[in-house]
């Protein structure tokens, strides 16, 4: 992408220029100390690696607000006599911002980008209005959509859920909204849309159909599917896993329970998951363990980059600074051949606490910092130390023989509990876990 | 069931009678206050809808050893020269327990029964020996078999897992074990036979390939079904889902995730799930809700009854004396139109600290009593109250008209966007949730 | 308390009268099934044991907003062209609502029953004429203040901590709002003060002086507890434990570190606890555990009833509907002798999909039945069933002898070495869980 | 210390040498990466900082059972034709490991080094037979006791509690035991004795005294505190919280609670806290918080270095592998001056799937790597970076002034109210989170 740095009308990070390279000596608090765009780790510049993206509802719309507290930060692009305008000065603070990071893409929400309107018709033409304006900013930095996605659940008509409300009525806005932010996101170039669905669950078991809610999540899904083949879109459907909040419960509990939802209604041909890492851990996994039950799948399609808090039971969207976090992911995203459509998007946002606006370049910088070293340590793993052999070691007897034959299905149970008579008693064989760890912490550097 | 009492040649439990039915006010501990087992609720007595059922390991096997301390618990039974001699004291026992106990049913690993010998062939045949005199204990008592299933964890040989082990030669000792254990099944005229996978998961991501240890799985299960039906078992086959424990993370971590499973494979015609309790709360699930998963995709096998604790994260096995768990896994039971070939096992175990004989018969009374008071007010829920009708009624709009369009899949998204703008903005729908909860509330009783 | 219903120029719930008590065969939802205010158990009606409150927050202030949703609830009394005429409003539409439902206490922050002003003193004029109005309407419905307390975490400007603050500026601005609360409160003859130090706790360890923090709170609430005083109140100050949320750790994380730290600073002469069931939880222990605590140590206050809910990891603020809790929390409430000045807070909303005025009297409904029948099961569990007894028998060997002369500390180390090698190996005594939990549902009617 | 390998009549590790450091580009697995025990570091060896210690049970003694699954592992030194000779063998291998790798320290539970006997005088005179041997060891290896303890929760007597056992027999069996460990630990120049609760709380709140226990909890402890001193010991007295398992609820519950429990009873002149990772995080806390309270109450004495898993809820005793927690931890441990008589103890096992002796070597290895690791970069955090002043930094305000005197007690809460009129609505100060989690990042190397 260029790095010709961006400003609208008005500038809105005057004191921030384009964020340097400065390497790991570097004090600056500005400059990255690991990402440096063009530098080539297996054969692809880390930009080309790691494709990250800014989102436009962390870093643009929210300001601090929490359950038990009100806005802590104070946007200049909110300073505009009408819903529109402050949209569009939005939309110059965003690509000045992304611009200045080098970041080269970004993503939205419907409503991130665009006011709603007094109805249906309205809400459409503020979005193709300010989606006109994006596509010209694109143009102007060279920035990429890396998603568009509705969203089906700030607004109180979804209480209840979208697709899976009770109501039909709702499920129809809902389609609305997904047909005009499609709209848009085959407008804008963009190379994936996201389904999350965050009030797509129940708050009480007891007065749900959860047969028929989840019957009318997957007609919903595939008529959205349907619709953005038939204006064109090339692009991956993703849905994003979260197994609760706002709901009690969510349907798309974990990257397991959505493949095969995919796969049981016939999606997975044009769905793939976004996996989270603070969605992983609320429901119970590792950030790693779901990017390889993906792409053990064949569904891994891109990443919403974050982190939880293990001490908080919520969904805490910090930035990725955990190198651990950042090492293993990129272990599976690299063992997988890398990103297709996907990217890295930062779905985290500067602490409530953090009013400067100097710290929301702070948490993005920590966080491609991370991956990039991330990245470079487990190019390392993979290609220069002794991981891959000794993974592929363990399963060595099921390379040949009978165990091959296993594999292939040329085995009965009763020949199976022959051979067992035969081998007698297996000599234990270590796991190894220590040496794997041990290994992991020598290559972090 | 005959509720005469067996005693083998010794009685194990001499100070305990059968166990009568003395209604709630009896302050009698050991007595029934609820459970009545002829006692007709819709249709069918109470032991026809609950099918009680009492597990081997827990209550004749397992001696309170945990992981910071030794066994607490002797039994008399454990009193013997060799191990064939134990292992028959030892039925004697369960059988006596149970017959005093009045339940219907048994479960088993094969190890719980039969001990292993020096080989293959000599554990076979110590479980053939066992397999006839438990079929003379049932010919005597009327009890059935439940279900069976091979212990495939316990043992050193299976630490690094049994079907999904990286040793091709566990795989095959696995597979013995699991033939041995369908064959006694069938024997038994046992009504299911269970997978609980232990330790098929991984301890360290990083040592393990998941992929091709799923895929092993399902080659295994494969194999078992295909072995089972070819002896004439006509029963169910069961997975136990579990997230964890002892393996860091198991495959079948929950509901969702084995169904997906079962279905990818194409074992979703002769599989169905075995949901426990407490298995369900380590998920990050209610029990309740694992049952309606269940039901939802038609695989509601049978279930292990126990309850877990809240505050410690791990399989705590309680006796469910929870009423509210009662309540809401009946109504899920009762409306799939109650148990087929399943049952409510209990696979709980008395506290380590209840060391008299008596414990044992208190821990299932309560789990009865439970269960039963769960049943009457889950079937008055169902059939006197309002509940059916309510929650019916969130959903009235997807019955004709174009909310039924959409059900049948009559409708695009363009379609669905247009009839948004038709509508206009839909009125908010109260979700009623402390309704529900005071009504649930009002017939506890 | 008189049961004279109040309406104010407007009735804001005119489809609700005063709610009657029908008992259990009652279909009526507006109905109480359990609570009859004037029932005697144990000497005294069941209104002098509960002592229920109304929360002005939850139930006159909060519209249904969450992390990830707008407002969905409309309150009349919110239509209003200025601030304190609104405020005036929702006042009589709090007496109304309380006076219906029946409860003798309310309970609120400054900020939710008065606006915040330009500075100041303009807050603590308004807050002023509130009180004025509060006290008229006290007296005119008979309605009595549990506890008064300052929202010290709403504003943005408390984002780091109010009294624990790294900006002492802050800290004065916690203070002048504490001092206009206590005000408040002796003047509307509130029985209580309440503390919950909702950003008193940090947000990131490594940014912190934890021990700088924690001894400003103390010396906070020192001069809170000095200014009272002097003032002429002569309730009980009462700090609400709560681990965590909105920050990442708070320094009330639960019973026993607000003890220690109260008994460490010389404060528990002056403050007790008001235990929140949700935040027990949140904490990693049961509701009774909380409250046995407290009593043990002399310090229970007063209770926030409600409930969180065990898969998800927040404060969701629940009505109390679950019964054992009740049962539980009435037992160690009753063991200590009952409420002095504390009593039971609903600390409870109504959920966010709830947004039928009725909804919110179902929810205090529906909580106070619960505990009702909680006070009446409890009542009988330690009156009328063995309980008392069983428990007190554990301890039977420190009555008299050597165990009595233990407690007295009348032994050292080496004598009661002594004692073990003349008693020899103790007989193992069954702790009887089972019994005890098969008691208490025996009990549960 | 000597790096003299010691070994005993027969050679139980042969196949491993002294660990050498060899640097972190070594391929060696059994060579130090980072841990070169005479390095300086800020006036003082890595040896003396850390102060490593081996612990006997988990090294010595425990062979992979679990709940599930029975021991894996085979020791060379069980083989043995009595209980004592075991025994001896077992010293010989602890102190051959310990010398191998290069550990000054160790720490032993009585029943960890020497057999249980038939009664209390036999289990003593075993213990001074073994305690001889060490001594010996001791002499001949230059290695040091870190502390001893008295396993007061593996035998079945101990099921309802030690010292808050109800029965008072049983708290006389605790003092026996704990009187010989004490004997034991000066006898071998201990530098601490532990105390760690494991049995001393409830598993039913219901059937539970928990004031009683309590209570005879301190007066245990103060006996025992008594006694030491009285025969000479000089070291410091350490409880070890962890809030639950084997427990359902253990008094000891976390850092605060200890904190307040050993003020209460006056005995925080005497005890302090031995804070072990994995109980940290069971308890809701992160292991540098643990730490940091028991620094501020000038309490913290010892570390049981290991760590848990966030997705398992029980104490899975691993290796302490994870970087940021060394480097936290020694931020808190370097802040406080250093050890004084405590140190860094491996209560860490290796996964019972690691069953080749060198495993132990390598668990081991990783630990002490990670935490030498962990101290270089703590140290140039605090000495060499900006961290100390920036935190420094957001406390200006209570320095001099206004602010000062409100620490310094001289303000009253009307005249702290008076400055918030004067000071106005105070500007917002950004916590800069991000930017202290960067710079931990950066230092990371």
């Amino acid at each position: 992408m260029s790095r010709s740095v961006f400003t609208g009308e008005r500038e809105y990070f005057p004191d921030v220029g384009a964020i340097p390279f400065e390497g790991r000596e570097s004090d600056n608090p500005l400059a990255f100390k690991f990402y440096d765009a063009k530098k080539v780790i297996g054969g692809k510049t880390m930009e080309e690696h790691l494709r990250f993206a800014v989102c436009y509802w962390h870093t643009f719309c929210a300001k601090g607000a929490d359950p038990f507290g009100r806005d802590t930060q104070v946007f200049a692009w909110d300073d505009a006599p009408d819903a529109m305008t402050a949209a569009r000065q939005r939309m110059d603070a965003a690509f000045e911002f992304a611009s200045k990071l080098g970041v080269p893409y970004y993503c939205f929400h419907d409503v991130d980008m665009s006011p709603a309107g007094a109805d249906v018709r309205e809400s459409e033409r503020n979005l193709q209005t300010m989606v006109e304006l994006a596509a010209e900013r694109q143009r102007a930095t060279g920035m990429k959509l890396l998603w568009g996605t509705a969203n089906l659940f700030t607004h109180p008509r979804y209480m209840n859920g979208a697709a899976t409300n009770p109501d039909f009525r709702v499920v129809a806005q809902a389609g609305a909204q997904v047909k005009a932010a499609l709209d848009a996101t085959v407008a804008l170039g963009g190379e994936n849309y996201v389904f999350w669905g965050g009030r797509e669950g129940y708050m009480c078991l007891q007065n749900t159909d959860t047969r028929t809610e989840q019957e009318n999540l997957a007609r919903f899904l595939t008529m959205a599917r349907d619709y953005g083949r038939s204006i064109g879109f090339k692009g991956t459907f993703l849905i994003e896993p979260k197994p609760m909040e706002p709901t009690k419960h969510q349907y798309d509990f974990d990257a397991q329970t959505v493949i095969g939802f995919l796969r049981h209604y016939g999606l997975d041909g044009d769905f793939k998951l976004n996996i989270e890492a603070n969605h992983a851990t609320l429901a119970g996994h590792t950030f790693a363990h779901e990017l390889q039950m993906c792409t053990d799948a064949g569904l891994l399609g891109s990443i919403d980059a974050n982190r939880g808090d293990y001490q908080n039971g919520w969904d805490t969207d910090q930035f990725p600074t955990d190198l651990y976090d950042a090492v293993t992911a990129m272990m599976v995203v690299l063992a997988d051949g890398g990103f297709k459509t996907g990217g890295l998007n930062f779905d985290a946002r500067v602490r409530r606490e953090s009013v400067d606006m100097q710290d929301i370049f702070l948490g993005h910088i920590g966080g491609m910092d991370n991956f990039a070293r991330g990245l470079e340590i487990a190019q390392r793993l993979l290609e220069d130390s002794p991981y891959q052999q000794w993974k592929a070691d363990r399963y060595q007897s099921f390379r040949d023989g009978k165990g091959l034959a296993f594999r292939n299905g040329e085995l009965d149970l009763a020949a199976l509990a022959g051979l067992a008579q035969e081998y007698g008693e297996p000599v234990a064989t270590s796991g190894k876990q220590e040496l794997f760890e041990n290994l992991v912490n020598q290559y972090i550097a």
